[in-house]
């Protein structure tokens, strides 16, 4: 398992409830990929959202997040953390 | 106090101990500006770095950062959080 920061573009003026039902659309599906998405950030002016998770791969987290209705434009392992 | 996801590109072949270096320098500027950095996650193929913090402005956000010696490359306001 690694971790994950996956970034979406073009959610401009998303609401926090928008949030709330895309996340838990990822968690309905991450199960069957073994993913676990712990933390999304989304910056309703920029359109800009950045989800963090645990996956056994980029492909697994994108995989998850085509199933929930929203791929991700870059998906990015990051083995480095502070 | 607000939160905010600032993004570096160009971080390539970042390694631990540099990311190590990097946040602490930014905790050793943080307190002037009263910025609040919890996390980095680095992906050292794309060189791309990902910072959370807790800030009064994006701008005290970029001032820390440049005071430590590494500019943001995007600074984003992230109300939404889930």
């Amino acid at each position: 398992m690694a971790k994950f920061m996956d970034v979406h573009h073009g959610m401009k003026d998303i609401t926090a409830d928008q949030l709330k039902e895309a996340h838990a659309a990822d968690l309905a599906h991450q199960d069957q990929e073994g993913v676990t998405f712990e933390h999304a950030w989304a910056d309703p002016v920029s359109g800009d959202v950045f989800c963090l998770s645990e996956a056994p791969s980029a492909d697994a987290v994108q995989r998850v997040h085509e199933r929930a209705g929203h791929a991700a434009d870059e998906v990015h392992p990051v083995p480095l953390m502070v």
